[in-house]
C-alpha cells in the first residue's frame, strides 16, 4: 500500500495537473504554495462571466466556504454545475459547519451536488451530517476524528461523496472502506489554513487520479501528515513550521515517507 | 506590572478566546497565524446573512478598513451593532484614516458606535481626531507617537475608547492613564500589517479579559513588542522576521519577557 | 550599465515611493512584503468611493487582474483612468490572459487605455496580442520567453508599452530597445505570485523614476532575479525560498549586485 501511495504522489508530480480554488482570502496564498510545492499548478478565480470557461480547462475543483458571501456561494454553483456537466471531480471543505445557519443552508445546497470528496475536521463533519441523522452541531474541532464515523458514514450514504476527517488520526471513508492515518504532529493546529491545505491537496490528488477519489484522498492525507511531522521536528514555532512543511511538501523522498507513514 | 502582564498573556493561553476579525486582505493569513501563535482561535467572516449569529458566539471582534469597500462596511455595521447589543468588546484599527474622504465618512459614523479600543499609528490617531479638535490629518506614519498622545485623549474623551498608539513608542491611554511600552525592533516596520496584528492580538486579549480593555491592550502591545524585539535579533531580514515573530509569540517564556518588558 | 540599475535601486530606497495595487488576494500579502523589503510603501485599495482620492497621492498604480470581477474591473477603470488624467505611470500584469473570454475582454479594455508598462510570462504576453496579430493564445506559461518577442513587439508598437516577458531569461522591449536578464532561479517558479511580485516592484520603480519606464523595469526585474538567485542558493525549497527572497530584497548590496546581474 505505501508503494501504491508514493506512485501516486510522483503521479501528481509528473502530470501538475491544474487545480481550480473558490476558497477563503485567509488560506489563498499558502494553500497555492502547497499546490506548486507537490507538483500542480493552482488557479484562483471566481468570477461569474469566466466560471464555465475556467472549469473546463482545469483538472479539479476546490471549494472551500471558509469566507463565503452571496456572490461566492453563486460562483460556486456555477462553477460545481460546470464540473458535473464536464464529469470533474470536485471537493468540499465545509468550514465552519455549525456555526451559523447561512452556513448551514448554503452547505446543505453543495451536499445536493454531489460533491466527490468531502475533506473535514471531526466538528465540522458532524454538524454537515446533522440533517441526515440526529447528531448534534459542533462550532470549531473541539471533537476526536474517532467520534465523527458515523457522520462520515451517513455522508458518504446520502451524496456518495469519499468523506475525509482530519484531525490526530485523519479517517477516510468509502463504502465499506475506511483508512486511518496517525501521522502530523500537534504544532500543525497552530498554523491556519492547515485543513484548507488537506483539501487543496485532495483536489490536486483527484485531479491526478479521477478514478479512484478514495485512494486519492489516502494519498494527499498521507502527504501531507508526513511532511507535516518531518517539518515540526525541525521547527521552533508554528511560524518554520510553515515555512518547512512547503521545503518538506517539495523535496520528500520515497525512503522517507515510506518509512514514515502509519496506514492501517 | 510585569508579573500581571504576564499573567494576563497565560490567560489567553489558557482560555484561547474566539476571535471574529472582518478585516483587510492583506493580513488576513498573519494576522490570523498571530492570533493561532498566541493561543487564540480567529474566525474570519462577512457575510451580512451571518453577522448576527457569527458575533454571537465570539469572545470580540476586530474591525480593521484596510481595504474596504461598500459591502464590507455594510458587514461592519451589523457585526458592530450586534457586539454592542451582546455587550462583546471590539477594536477598531483605522488604517490609512486620512488618506480618503470614504475612509474618513466610514471612521466618522464607527467613532459614534463607540469601539473599546482603537489602536492606529501616530498619523492615523491625529486624523481620526481630526473632526474632533483642529489638528491636521496625516496620511501616512509620518508622525512619531509623542505627537499624538493630544489626538488620543481626544477620542478617549469623546468615545469613551482606550486608545492605543502604536510606533518605536507604543502609547496606551484611558482617562487620566497613561502606559509606554518601549519594546520592538525598526525592522518590524518592514513586514506588512505589523499594525494589523498588533489589533488582532488586542482583539485576543479583551477576550480573554473584558472587564479591562485598557490593561487587555497594554499586555498585548507588550507580547508584541518583546517578541518582535526577540524575532528582529536573530532575523536577517523582513522575510525571517516574519517567521521568527510566530515562533517567538508560541514560544516566548515569563523570564524572558519580565526580564524583557520595558513600560513606564 | 550595472552602476546604473544600482543607481535606480538607490533611488527606490531614499524615495520609498507609495504604490497602489488593485491585484489577486492570492498575492497580496506577499507582493506588500517585496514593496516594503525593496523600500517602498504599499497601499492596497478598490473602493469605488475612493479611488480618485487614494491614485491622487500614490506615486504609480500596479493593476493585477489575477483574481478579477465585475466589481474590481470596475475599481480598476476608475483607478487607471484618474492615473491617465493625473499623468501617473500605471503596470498592468495581465494575469491568466487567454485563459477565459472574460479575461480576454477585460484585457482588451484596458490596453486601450495605453498601459506604461506591461509585465506578463511568455504565455500571457503571446495571448494579450493574439488579438493585433495572428498568434495562438496560450493559457499557462508552457511558452519560453524568446517565443514572445514578437508579441511584445506588437503590444508595444499598438499601445506604446514598455513590455517586459519574464521567464528563464527576462525580456524588456521599448521601441528599438531590447534588453535581456539572465539571474533568478527555477525554483522561483514553485512560489505563488512570484511574476506579480516582479510588476509590483516594477510600479515602485517606475514610480520613483516615472521618466524612464524602460529603464525602471529592466531596474526592478534585475533586482528580482539577482535577489531570487542568492536566495534560492541558500533554500532547501520553496518556503524558504519566500523568507530568504524578502531577506535578499532588503540587504542586498552594490557589489553582490554588480557582480550578480547578467545583462545583455
Amino acid at each position: 500500500m505505501q508503494a501504491q501511495l508514493w506512485k501516486n504522489i510522483s503521479l501528481v508530480r509528473e502530470k501538475s495537473p491544474l487545480v481550480q480554488s473558490i476558497t477563503n482570502y485567509v488560506v489563498m496564498n499558502n494553500t497555492a504554495n502547497a499546490l506548486l510545492a507537490v507538483g500542480a499548478s493552482p488557479i484562483m478565480a471566481h468570477a461569474h462571466p469566466e466560471m464555465k470557461n475556467m472549469v473546463a480547462i482545469v483538472g479539479a475543483l476546490v471549494i472551500n466556504i471558509g469566507t463565503l458571501d452571496e456572490y461566492w456561494v453563486k460562483s460556486i454553483h456555477l462553477a460545481v454545475e460546470q464540473a458535473n456537466a464536464l464529469g470533474k471531480p470536485w471537493v468540499l471543505d465545509p468550514v465552519g459547519a455549525g456555526a451559523t445557519s447561512y452556513r448551514n443552508e448554503v452547505l446543505e445546497d453543495l451536499l445536493q451536488l454531489r460533491p466527490t470528496v468531502i475533506r473535514g475536521n471531526a466538528s465540522e463533519i458532524i454538524a454537515l451530517a446533522g440533517k441526515h441523522n440526529a447528531s448534534t452541531k459542533g462550532v470549531d474541532s473541539t471533537h476526536h476524528s474517532m467520534e465523527a464515523v458515523d457522520a462520515a458514514k451517513v455522508l458518504n450514504h446520502h451524496f456518495g461523496s469519499v468523506v475525509c476527517v482530519s484531525g490526530a488520526t485523519d479517517i477516510i471513508i468509502n463504502r465499506e472502506k475506511i483508512t486511518k492515518l496517525s501521522n502530523g504532529h500537534s504544532l500543525m493546529a497552530r498554523v491556519t489554513g492547515m485543513g484548507c491545505t488537506a483539501t487543496a491537496l485532495t483536489g490536486a490528488f483527484v485531479a491526478a487520479q479521477p478514478g479512484d477519489p478514495y485512494e486519492a484522498t489516502v494519498s494527499a492525507m498521507a502527504l501531507l501528515g508526513v511532511a507535516g511531522e518531518l517539518a515540526a521536528e525541525k521547527s521552533a514555532g508554528p511560524g518554520s513550521l510553515q515555512v518547512n512543511l512547503l521545503d518538506a511538501l517539495y523535496s520528500l523522498e520515497e525512503n522517507e515517507f515510506t518509512h514514515r507513514v502509519k496506514i492501517s
